[in-house]
């Protein structure tokens, strides 16, 4: 029987999962996941207020949210001290790149990110019939002179940086990223990944104001935050490709608790500068984890720590399979010389435990394996 | 300063707000909505077995949801008696249609729906840079024949019906759907839109084994199941197009609590029973509350009844401004001849009370202003 026809682009697509959970990978080992601790998320969860909140708006669950996200999108104007119409909200980073890729790639675009960088992009360069331009890293950090050179020379219609970034954990100061922005032309599209921006050093988020038409700013509220599992994040930037995105996006796409815990999260600083305290402890720990066990801990931005094992990628992945093996979940970077690495994300003092129980022994393990 | 440019599909898109929600009609008017019964959402709620599944989720909401939505899609499959590769989750069925019109409509694809039908799925196919093939209704019942016809003569993509209809609430029975399947195109998607399927009568809803290779079916758990701001939908059919859906979704878009909360919805079966009496019960109050003012009310397979107010579009348009000037929240068909008609959402006594005070008095206000 015939089937009816793909697109010419969704055709040639593989089927994927960007990810593999820490749950398919439960489902496919049957060793049950005892430190979840590979996905960047907060094992130090939301604050008390935002469960407070949810709880009180649950009942009212029957009901569609504001298509228009009114309320949390003019609580985060005014903290970006910016115009709600400059901001939009979707459903994560991940949601809204999908939309921003959407509305600027058209067939053989070029995109130019850095060798390794966030692979979910990718997938929805592709996923658009966009060409990818891959730059290599300098060192652990994003080569952001090489990313804006290469935005010029491909004519790319996009540049992507995360920064803090991911996977290696490293960032940039403000005067790096400036002069990064004022290197590209002006016709590209910037895509500024901060993720992280919350965790970063006071030096690592570019003031608000320097903003120019071509940049537009990602966050989220997965990291710093702890609520990867509301699905909530930002894009704010110039108005008019702010507004275009309501000629893409699914109207009601961002889920009513998602707007409630988003707004309570937004009102809750103090508990933001525990959150910020205790990443900054759980880095150090993870640090001293890995100097015991003879590793190398990478300096980290983020809420992870990138520990390099020392040997090649082949190593680290044995490394990673035998933690797994013992409950505990974390990931790594894919792509030479990173990949030489293991990602571990912060967590409570639990998690941080079992990692310095199962390290050692992991690494045993990994020795006799290749 | 040059702006990067968009796409030329998204160039000439404009921006919109599918639906303007009640929120930003409270936000315009300064009325309160009181009655909020113009949505199609569930005023009942969503069964308390509901409420006590996301209560004791919410604090695991700092985890990232499981991206391939195992445990929903399993039970989902389960209950339909499938494979769990033919059953796809996603943010809704505004969410799933997005992704269905990407997989299949490039620029210039044809898609025949009805004129006055679920206006979202023709924001998608526009955006996609599909041409819409419009058919009328034949009375208040989309028309099957003409739609299949039209899907033959245009070379159709895809060709969209809803059973039960929105806006008017009308459905067909079982043997006329097949009917309808049979004279389709293979090569044509079907895409069979039971958002009301669980309110339908018993001869509304097809098999699933009688299935075909084009037949795209789509549920939520926004009506029935009281959780439209959970944002939570799902579509099932042919395994290669289910899994094709993986090259292009937002593998992390179902927010946890979603999956928490269909899950227990889905198991609750006596709820739903319960909900589907209250639905025809309310159903039958709105009839009385229009007779009783001389309005008509049509029959209808949902949890809506399109009420004919007797005279033409500007006047039930009238109807519908002096109700939400009393604070009762309806929306109404757009295209003549059902234009006439106002569609009044079911709900609790107490909102079914405030309709049958303030709709004699909101008649005569229009019967003033048109």
């Amino acid at each position: 029987m015939p089937l009816p026809r793909f697109t010419d682009i969704v055709d040639a697509l593989p089927e994927t999962v960007p990810f593999v959970g820490p749950e398919a990978i439960e489902r496919q080992t049957g060793i049950p996941v005892r430190a979840r601790i590979g996905a960047n998320e907060s094992g130090f969860g939301p604050s008390p207020r935002v469960l407070a909140a949810m709880a009180d708006a649950a009942p009212q669950i029957w009901r569609y949210p504001d298509p228009e996200n009114h309320v949390l999108r003019t609580a985060l104007a005014d903290r970006l001290g910016i115009s709600s119409d400059e901001v939009t909200i979707g459903e994560g980073i991940d949601g809204l790149m999908g939309l921003i890729v959407r509305m600027f790639i058209a067939p053989g675009d070029k995109v130019v990110t850095s060798l390794g960088a966030y692979p979910t992009l990718n997938y929805h360069i592709v996923g658009h019939g966009g060409v990818l331009e891959l730059v290599p890293y300098r060192g652990e950090h994003e080569d952001l002179m090489a990313l804006a050179e290469a935005a010029g020379r491909v004519g790319a219609k996009m540049v992507y940086v995360a920064n803090p970034d991911n996977p290696m954990g490293s960032y940039w100061p403000v005067a790096e990223i400036e002069a990064f922005i004022a290197a590209v032309p002006e016709d590209c599209l910037i895509l500024l990944d901060e993720a992280y921006g919350e965790l970063a050093p006071a030096d690592g988020l570019p003031e608000i104001n320097t903003q120019k038409a071509n940049v537009l700013r990602l966050r989220t509220f997965s990291k710093a935050y702890g609520l990867a599992g509301i699905r909530c994040g930002y894009a704010f930037g110039d108005r008019r490709i702010i507004r275009a995105f309501d000629r893409v996006r699914n109207h009601f796409g961002v889920n009513r608790q998602a707007q409630v815990a988003a707004l309570a999260a937004l009102a809750d600083d103090d508990y933001l500068r525990q959150v910020q305290l205790k990443v900054a402890a759980a880095r150090d720990r993870i640090g001293e984890i890995a100097i015991a066990s003879g590793l190398t801990p990478l300096p980290s931005a983020t809420n992870f720590v990138a520990v390099d094992c020392g040997r090649n990628g082949a190593f680290a992945m044995a490394v990673l399979k035998a933690l797994a093996n013992r409950g505990v979940f974390v990931r790594k970077p894919m792509v030479a010389p990173h990949d030489r690495c293991i990602r571990i994300s912060v967590g409570p003092e639990a998690e941080m435990q079992m990692l310095a129980e199962a390290l050692p022994q992991a690494l045993q393990d990994a020795q006799g394996a290749v």
